[in-house]
């Protein structure tokens, strides 16, 4: 458990920590399926890991505010258990955590998302804050894609991402006890098992399509999580945790 | 931890315990200053570890759904760390998680609120859900009010409450290692202590008035937390334990 | 018809009142079934009763404002006449009334439900103004509810409440011309009539349940109105107005 | 008082009326100033009695529902008392009134405003209306512009208007009361006691301008109260009742 | 092209612009069917004609700012093509156009709408400035109502109005190459080709009732297109821009 | 002007258009500085100008829809002449646009941006109508970001992009007769220039921030756009239109 978890502090601790000028770490996450293997809470125990193992790097200089468990995931709808937020919503939830401790003293603020279908909700909160709030600075970062060259090294199927070898790696290395690894399948994992217009929408980058993961894969994975490994996880998430700790030292020191 | 976190299980147990008929139980707290002794997110720890002993009791016949980390706290943001949700964005947050899960075939729900503040907000809740989704049964109910045997039987002073005898308990019990012991300090314990308006609200029950805690205690804390005991803690929240598992038994036989 | 009427006095008595640092007393109150005898205006003709009376013990300390007519109802739908406005809207229509009449001068506000059904409304309005209005104080009250002893000498059935004892008898103390005595007739009044959630439900006061009212009674009635009296009208509408206007000198002391 | 009130009704004499396709009659009004002869309450109060007349007029076709009585006010808010809606709140109150009684059975509503601010509220309520309830039909009426024929008899000074000559003969007329013939005082009467910009904007219908009638008038009256008489007030609300009254018989034929 | 275009305008001349206290103009249409013979974004097209004769007769005083294409058009959903914005979105579009001009220094805004579904929402729009914004100065004019004397003179049907003599001659005016003259049919021309709620709605001026256009004529149209010409839609624009630029220049010199 | 407007057609011609099943291209903007040089409808006029290509491009199969002038630039508001829209604002009305469309037969729609600032925006609103409107097909795609290879050729100073090299080239094709060539300046060209959170912002692509442009540039300006022609312009659009029109085509045919 983290020492630097606001949530753990008593009223007086966190004085002290916004008085230190700390950065405040908002790990968000989503409640969405993540296949036969991996449990719902995926994306948020993989932004919770991040942002603790980041945390710990930077010493005393942030604190980890609460999460927001639930992210923006209608695209998972048709599977069991899955929850989703719309963006409004979302965005007026990690607002108010902003704007409540910016009350406090608070100046900083870095959230971390697990989920990838949060990232245009953050991108409109950040424009809103930059209206509103023009005394503070709001930074937000997804976890995989921010380990660029630890992912470029992996070797995927064709078709690759929710589910896959990226993120069950990334929890066979900082949950493995949630990970099911014998029911592990591979999903989707070549274009041409997609139909047409999904085809079309996964091989160019732009124009940008929101299609529905059960439209993707029946069993709503997107290529091969049998070839995760921990290490592969470690790689990840070490990379993570070293970019933003040098975004983080940089930003403390402008 | 608890076998019956839905966030840790995966799609295909979420489809099984829906079908099931499982009901859903969803913890609520805040997010918000418990005085010099207790953490920020107490309330939710309690929330927590409430629901987590009833599905317990349950055994398989209920499943623990996301919780909602912070809540209606308004009256404490004059305190450091406190986050508050308006009442209407809390209501969006519960509400969306229980139609999300709704549409995955869950028809009930207990919402466990171990923050006060929020008892409003689910009031208007169920007014919400029982006019836009009569299909659903959907229950609140607090923690410590719950208890009414155990809360009788306490000591307190003649003024008691938020961060007093009964709550630094149930933290003794529940989560000991938060609880800042050698930092426990009386706060306002007597009617006298307040200015006028704060001792006439605090002497009837009718009419109500909302009050900001800077006004009752320069230190947020009600009562005297150096006599919490975590023997008293047990009671209060195996009482809890056992009124809503009597609750849901009886519930799910309708 | 009240000298203390807001409404009927011009801008310029209505500026003096402001200056003069009155109480505004606001009656809410609801546009609901109430059975075979009474009218669907049963709630706010209560409630203006009430505050009638009331300013007229405070002798000028307090003007009446604007009511509500229509409240939060959505339990009694089913029944032909109902209207009901979602809590958020009430809040709203309530809460403009309030910061109106604060940038007139007014400092404090007292409202006075006749139905029940907003009370968790009212509580999340104090919240929401404590937030964003710590200038003014504002209190709420229902109305049978402050009559606890009245109340408690009743004789009423095993199941009582709405459109029952209570009731029925402050409508023949307030307004005999509009009950339809010959019409009275018993509701539901054992606990076994029910079924069995909504038994459970009317059964333990937490976890609380919002519950139709065609699911609790055909006709929309809890208890036996036949036993009401003008006599026991009088009884609960006095210490209702004894009580009321108790706080508010209190309060016009601090 | 008016037998027609549906708030006078039981439930079960409710029924009976939407089952008789009875027109819905809403008067809605306003809480605002109205000089130093007239009452906050003054809109409310014509529209009250217009409706009670029109639905005398009307036998048993048509029931009077409950009314806003704080309408759409920004004009008046330097004068102390007076209360504003925001237009979408107004509308959302009258439009939850209207959905209310639809599903009740009642397809026909007649709104009467007492206050000419309501009117481009109304507009938008009916476009909203016809969009999303085209099985409903909704009318709307002002006062005193629907009596074309007794107004333009009226001989008013220059500028006249709110508080004027037509509105206080209405007021000698329904509630005379309520007026203070002795502190009626001429507001506003030419044109050249105006500033530019509000000159320009009485000068012509068009383009339209909002203005606060604060810079209208000192007082918040254009025209002279002094030379309103009830056989003027009665010529009014005789040709507005008529004018409704056709319009609704003829109404109820198609 | 205007040479008073704000869009065509750099950030440098448009801060010359507003330092130099210029009116800002802002043309609002609709997108809606004008039955056989006329294109959907007519009313947008004759706004933006008169803008920008408008500026040009104003010289320097004035710049055009963006437009808002769509507008509040419900009553014409039933046929392809039409786009309608509720009327709280399209109030807030015009609202930020306003207020994001004023940041810059701008203080006076005229809003053009060549459609009548506008109005009300204009209406409602300029009573929300008064009360935010008490420091601007918004005016809102229609095109064809604006000129009173060229309409009264064109010769009419009974039943005459959308995409009828006034409007077809207009956009044969400002727009003849869009005109599909050959196509242009008689629509509604006669009373008693209405049903009879239609009728009796068209037959007064109050009480208002909205109606779908396809209820009051098949093609949409009321009135005879085919009487239209261009000589007619120069008057009519004509006496627009004239009473427009009166307004504007007597505005500007107080 | 481009033969596929649809606010150029009749109602009849929009019905022939939505039964041939064509997508409907929907141009949006921002209406917001661009330098000394270019004017403020630039993103709206490059967005126009390549959905005319496109649509002419795809012969029959497209029609181009009503656009949004005015996008969502809130780190553009320190510059004279920039209006902004909230992003929800911007949403709901593309997603009207899209609806009233759908509700006449139309099922694809590719949304052009002309502007990055929206991008977020339009992320939200795919999430949205995915969860909404299963049954409609929407994409939406940058301008300047679809045309890798003719970017990837351009030669650039190390900070660019906007209102430099690209864009101002892409005016130059487009519309040279709205850029002041003469008043060309080069904004800031080096990281160096910047400070030091802004220079670490723009250092990395992850974490993201919204900076405000006048913390980037004293004149708004990324880069040195003396350097555009038009020659390169013309091969970004050519790029943008090639790449769409096959994305198009691929898409009728799926």
């Amino acid at each position: 458990m983290s020492d630097h978890l606001l949530g753990h502090m008593t009223t007086l601790e966190a004085a002290d920590a916004a008085a230190a000028g700390t950065v405040v770490l908002l790990p968000v996450g989503a409640f969405e399926q993540h296949g036969s293997g991996l449990p719902l809470a995926t994306d948020q125990i993989r932004a919770e890991a991040v942002v603790e193992r980041l945390a710990d790097a930077l010493g005393g200089a942030a604190v980890i505010g609460p999460g927001v468990p639930v992210g923006v995931s209608p695209h998972h709808s048709a599977f069991a258990g899955t929850i989703s937020l719309r963006p409004a919503l979302f965005v007026a939830v990690v607002r108010e955590y902003v704007e409540s401790l910016a009350a406090h003293g608070w100046r900083r603020f870095l959230v971390v998302t697990g989920h990838g279908g949060n990232n245009a909700a953050l991108g409109t909160l950040t424009q809103e804050l930059m209206r509103d709030r023009p005394d503070l600075e709001v930074a937000w970062a997804p976890v995989t894609a921010v380990a660029r060259s630890a992912v470029a090294e992996l070797e995927v199927t064709e078709v690759s991402g929710h589910s896959g070898e990226a993120e069950t790696s990334q929890m066979l290395h900082v949950a493995p006890g949630l990970v099911r690894s014998d029911l592990l399948r591979p999903g989707t994992t070549r274009l041409d098992e997609l139909d047409g217009f999904a085809r079309l929408a996964r091989s160019v980058s732009q124009p940008s399509v929101a299609l529905p993961y059960d439209r993707l894969a029946a069993s709503g994975v997107l290529g091969d999580p049998r070839r995760a490994t921990a290490a592969d996880g470690r790689q990840i998430v070490d990379e993570v945790v070293e970019r933003l700790t040098s975004f983080v030292k940089e930003w403390l020191d402008t």
